[in-house]
């Protein structure tokens, strides 16, 4: 019985144009990668069980794909929770193996594992794609590629500064002008909390706050006082729900909120050390916008926390973030290697220049040209051309079968191919192939050196 | 608890050498796939278990990675078998997905699911990762890459003569001369079998066959006496043991061999019509050569049956291989559809390219220049020189910290860096770049402007 034909639920499948124009995000965004100076390093598709399970949190650990044991599985199950039909508890004992979740965690297990191998700091960059077991919806998926720049082993804030003027290279790259890379500091965070008497309640307060944009003002403050933090602390942060201006009045409006924290005054010392080297080297075509409400991860990033914004006029949110992280490789037991890092999202960027119309025309073109196929002979000759044509990596075809010629013509249409090459038996005659131009219809007669000089200019 | 930093067996780790020397493989196989007019398609990661299984006889069932089923997979779990403790039976009821184990099947899902946004004949190549359970050993792993490249929907022979082709200039492009494509033909071996009066046992015949150049002569008219063929038809067929010459000497034993033949008349024909187009078009660096002993997977191809050999000086067996099948896509419905593909098996050519020393010594080196950092005011004279560079895509980097020139210059030797900037006070004032070469020792101060002339060249 044939089976049916299709792909599980959140999967894709990318044709030619798709896998196209993906590889144009990707090859751009990698060319950067490494004028910056990022070397590539790839990690298998699935790991250890252990090394991914506990580093997500409980709904991580549940998104997690876990691969079945081979051959008699079974018998190594754990008794009691097979017992109780218990899933949860029975996946670890007959499941050893998980795909990957994200690259940052194989990239910390990578770290340790070839320490001393690795020269540091190691700046790397890795383009692979990811697995999670997520409700499937519109723009999610359940593989989808991560691209990822970290350095790791150097506590420089010269390393900020470079993955802004990266993030700005590599969209200016896209034509993808306006985007808006919005920053933040752990530290100007901790400051607040701190200033507010709130610093046991950091995750609480970040966590409210990270949703300004989204809830408003109020609804912020609710959640707050929901939270336990008081109304008057609540009052004393005021500024920052209008927090307005240029880079420089924030960073004046949080000197004055922030002097009473020591660690708020050197998160301010950060974000000044950034603006002062971008000052003297403007972006290219992205702006820097300083975001107070900017937490993601919190407990992840211990300094500076990028998020990247779509051009206002595309509704489409975070293309893109990062930030800087203090002991990631301490979950595998390399204690204090400060890291930070940014993070390309390849879905978004592509929905957002397929939304602006911002991918090069020739993407669509693959096949240069193709020559008409009129019988055995005539295929020998064209051949001749043929692979002169390859040989300077002009990409043609020979039609395979000997068809009908509009039938041909349609094929040649069909995959936009430009230019198609008439040779029949006066052509071979005169030592010579007509070449059509399809989009205007013109005809030309040329020699093969003729043919050549016109596809290499 | 730190966990434990390894990866499961038979994965891998790619460190950046080794990416960027696989990356020069597939970028050439890809360079040649596009001129040649192959489009590129991507399929998931894992497909629904009932696309794979059952494709690959039982022992391919078994090494299909199955992934468990989300939330509680117990609860569908098949009684029965769960009662029994049987685990193969168990897993389709606690499993549907599983990983590709091979980009052949999932095409042929492919061309079926997207039949209708097909323009046929559909020239698609595929560059992605296979998996499989198998038992890891030198040279074998269960997560590794496949390069694909196949025609459906013509059953021209002039697909054969392009592959060889492609075969040709690919190898010819990574510099591995003396490569042999080894050619035979299904029709052939029906032939043979049939004039040995074995037709129902062609498939012993060609096992044992294939078997050749394994066991010799002996071995294999054992094993063809152990199936049940007769001595006598042994004997009709002694030539084929012995079988030397070139292409077209081995022809006219063919010829003479397969007189009473229909299929094998069919089989002699196809060769000759690929010897003819060759002879007019001679390969750059390849050999082509007829091997009757030749059948891979027999079931599968029902044409031409190619197979690459690395040259005679390394020992490693089969880097490529491919040929004909008529029916790939019937499993799912879709009949008739004649289709021939080659494949080229990226592990063991990097082996190969790596044991004749044919890898680019440009491959070891990512980055171009180093700039040594003194301080702020040094690192920012030094960043606007970098981002320069970098806008012509000259790979350069800021050593992150301010540390002793001494550690800034060992990572530049490590990371085979071969030029390093040094640019302090007095370069500075003067607005020079003092500009060392690493392996020369060599030093020379330069304007920007200069220094942007030396790297364009």
């Amino acid at each position: 019985m044939a089976s049916k034909a299709s792909i599980p639920k959140g999967t894709r499948d990318f044709s030619s144009l798709e896998v196209s124009k993906r590889q144009y995000i990707i090859s751009t965004i990698q060319k950067h990668f490494k004028t910056f100076g990022f070397k590539p390093i790839e990690t298998p598709t699935f790991e250890n069980s252990d090394t991914l399970m506990g580093k997500y949190g409980d709904e991580g650990d549940r998104l997690i794909f876990k691969i079945l044991n081979s051959g008699d599985y079974l018998k190594k199950a754990n008794a009691e929770a097979y017992e109780n039909k218990d899933s949860v508890k029975l996946s670890s004992s007959i499941s050893e193996k998980a795909l990957k979740y994200d690259l940052t965690v194989p990239f910390a297990r990578y770290v340790v594992q070839h320490q001393n191998e690795i020269d540091f700091p190691f700046k790397r960059y890795q383009i692979q794609n990811v697995y999670r077991a997520d409700r499937p919806q519109k723009g999610r998926f359940r593989e989808f590629t991560q691209c990822d720049a970290d350095v790791i082993g150097s506590d420089s804030l010269w390393q900020e500064v470079e993955f802004i003027q990266l993030y700005d290279a590599v969209f200016t790259s896209l034509k993808l002008e306006g985007v808006t890379i919005k920053m933040n500091n752990r530290k100007i965070l901790s400051g607040l909390a701190e200033v507010i008497g709130e610093s046991d309640k950091l995750i609480d307060f970040t966590v409210a706050l990270d949703k300004l944009d989204k809830i408003g003002e109020e609804g912020v403050k609710k959640e707050m006082l929901e939270k336990g933090i008081s109304e008057s602390a609540i009052d004393n942060i005021k500024p920052i729900f209008n927090f307005t201006g240029d880079f420089s009045q924030k960073i004046d409006l949080l000197i004055s909120l922030l002097a009473d924290s020591e660690i708020g005054q050197k998160g301010i010392e950060e974000l000044q050390f950034i603006q002062r080297a971008l000052d003297k080297m403007p972006l290219q075509t992205a702006k820097l916008d300083l975001d107070v409400t900017l937490a993601r991860g919190l407990n992840y990033y211990t300094g500076a926390i990028f998020e990247i914004s779509a051009p206002e006029e595309v509704k489409m949110g975070s293309i893109g973030g990062g930030g800087r992280y203090d002991d990631l490789t301490g979950i595998f037991g390399l204690k204090n290697m400060s890291g930070v890092g940014i993070s390309f999202g390849l879905d978004r960027i592509y929905l957002v220049l397929e939304e602006l119309n911002l991918f090069p025309q020739e993407i669509e073109e693959t096949t240069k040209v193709l020559f008409i196929n009129f019988g055995e002979k005539e295929a020998l000759y064209a051949l001749k051309a043929i692979s002169k044509l390859r040989g300077s990596s002009i990409s043609s075809e020979l039609y395979p079968d000997t068809v009908k010629m509009k039938k041909q013509m349609t094929y040649a249409d069909r995959r936009n191919i430009p230019y198609v090459v008439l040779a029949g038996g006066s052509e071979i005659k005169d030592e010579v192939y007509n070449l059509k131009n399809m989009k205007t219809g013109e005809q030309n007669k040329f020699s093969l050196k003729e043919l050549f000089a016109h596809f290499s200019d």
